[in-house]
């Protein structure tokens, strides 16, 4: 297995990546990993095994503009872009701009024939046990059209049946309503394009406050409801993750109290740690391509490399596609 | 103060309006109600001061269409406007459809001059001691213009100027990014209109996951986007202390733990109850028309009736006109 990973992207830098990729190849021997980035700040990952080091002299902008970040040729994502291609890689993984990673994926790695608009999906954890629903798309796009929303609903069916094994998973569309009649102006239009969709188990609307208690196996919405969803649900987790503490450390009884039922909180709080998320694959490109969380440190690093090699275990492009062919 | 109630509608029936009605006119004896409703499922309340029972003989179905609601005259919602304004009340509140309220009282009570689309707005708790957010719209409207963003802006920062008597109140608009150029099509086209806006302290784009830890005073957003932020925020927090509830189960260790800790976790789990947000005010009507939650039990009913007073307790209605008015 192959990894290109791009050292620099993302707001906290080098550091987060450094420590991810250490503990990363640490466990799995059976990858090879090309790191793209400042060759010196990189240096102490030189003489590992199975590291590769590759030069980049310039770091993307989070705010840059897709066409000047393809122009930008050596920057850490451009290299690494670069990287994926020439050495047949099989995951690249990055912290940066996802409008720089959407664009250069499309026009240097290429879509996925018969699909017109990637999308960024993971997986959401919910209070049932084992239970994870996907969101697609989470915010590789800022508008959709109708059939775009049919694709991400098709791709959102095949990534869950894929890695849940689970066959006809429910989808459902994100709306401010459940009926029928409800919704934004594309979500109406795309309603009944979905429930005549054959190659889905279209399930109806569903509303945003619906999902996290683990009925459905896929949510589909156009970008831009996705990514307000995904963070409305990632920042109320950490403010009351935030709250729990301060509840426990208002008195000594409270201190008490939180030694004596420490184990299930805590366990809780990872559960809701949109750090252990693992960052969204960019779907419907020719490769796993993986976005982390741009304010990623070593822990969410570290679960979008995961996350990215469970991707490749599952062969999820090449089935991807077989899927799609039927 | 005289309000008008509409008992019949809400997902859970009379028994919650009933409940929280009798705790209200409890409080407040200062207060006359016109309850609106099936006279025999109201008899209980027949004898109680300052209680007026008013006869409804059907309830508006939660997913009706606004035209068809307008025309149920014997509905409850529509006698209940009826009943505010052939009695000149102060505020009136339901739990019924969102549409028909709407719609019925922009056509009987009117907007207030200058106000194209009235908005729903309620307050947010946020992790900071007694500081709250206001968000605007939260689903009056499923689609907006740019105009419609700044009157929203406009009407979120007079509403909490006069709530919470801070000057220049700081607004953000809902976006998928920070920065200036993020946004949906919409928000783009919003921007240089809130910027240049000189009623209002607009201070830029935030993102979904930032106002809760009490930075802001004021979001910005379309109805539809509004409506999603706010069942995600509710939706996670009502996951989370559910999944609390279950950490403190896990065994008898987590069990005492729970005894010497509940006195902060009840107190936290109630400051992020949505039940306790007190409906949304539909502001840019001529009056306090409160939304109470859809699926309202005795506990939201009555923090929607306690919302209502306050706003007419600090006459939001002709504050607002004035302030409109400069």
């Amino acid at each position: 297995m192959k990894f290109v990973i791009d050292m620099m992207g993302g707001d906290n830098g080098i550091k987060a990546t450094i420590g991810a990729t250490k503990e990363f190849i640490n466990r799995h021997k059976d990858v090879e990993v090309f790191l793209v980035g400042d060759l010196n700040a990189l240096k102490e990952l030189k003489n590992e095994k199975n590291v590769h080091l590759v030069e980049s002299k310039t770091v993307l902008r989070m705010d840059v503009d897709p066409l000047t970040a393809l122009k930008e040729k050596d920057s850490s994502l451009m290299v690494a872009i670069n990287t994926y291609l020439q050495n047949g890689c099989d995951a690249l993984i990055s912290a940066g701009s996802t409008g720089a990673l959407l664009s250069a994926a499309i026009f240097k790695i290429k879509r996925i024939e018969g699909i017109t608009r990637p999308c960024l999906i993971t997986s959401f954890p919910t209070i049932k046990k084992n239970k994870k629903f996907v969101v697609c798309d989470l915010g590789a796009n800022n508008s959709n059209t109708k059939e775009e929303l049919v694709q991400f609903a098709i791709m959102g069916s095949i990534y869950y049946s894929i890695l849940y094994q689970k066959k006809d998973p429910e989808v459902y569309l994100l709306s401010n309503g459940t009926e029928e009649e409800k919704g934004s102006p594309l979500g109406k239009e795309a309603y009944p394009l979905l429930k005549e969709c054959k190659s889905i188990n279209f399930k109806g609307n569903i509303e945003a406050r619906d999902p996290l208690f683990g009925e459905i196996d896929v949510l589909v919405t156009d970008g831009y409801s996705g990514n307000i969803y995904l963070k409305s649900v990632e920042g109320t987790a950490k403010a009351m993750s935030g709250m729990i503490k301060e509840a426990f450390k208002r008195n000594i009884f409270a201190m008490i109290g939180y030694l004596f039922s420490k184990k299930g909180i805590v366990e809780m709080k990872e559960k809701m740690d949109y750090k252990n998320v693992g960052g969204a694959l960019l779907m419907g490109v020719n490769g796993v391509v993986i976005k982390a969380h741009g304010s990623s440190d070593v822990k969410s690093f570290l679960s979008a490399l995961e996350n990215g090699y469970k991707l490749v275990s599952v062969d999820i492009v090449n089935k991807f596609k077989e899927e799609l062919a039927k």
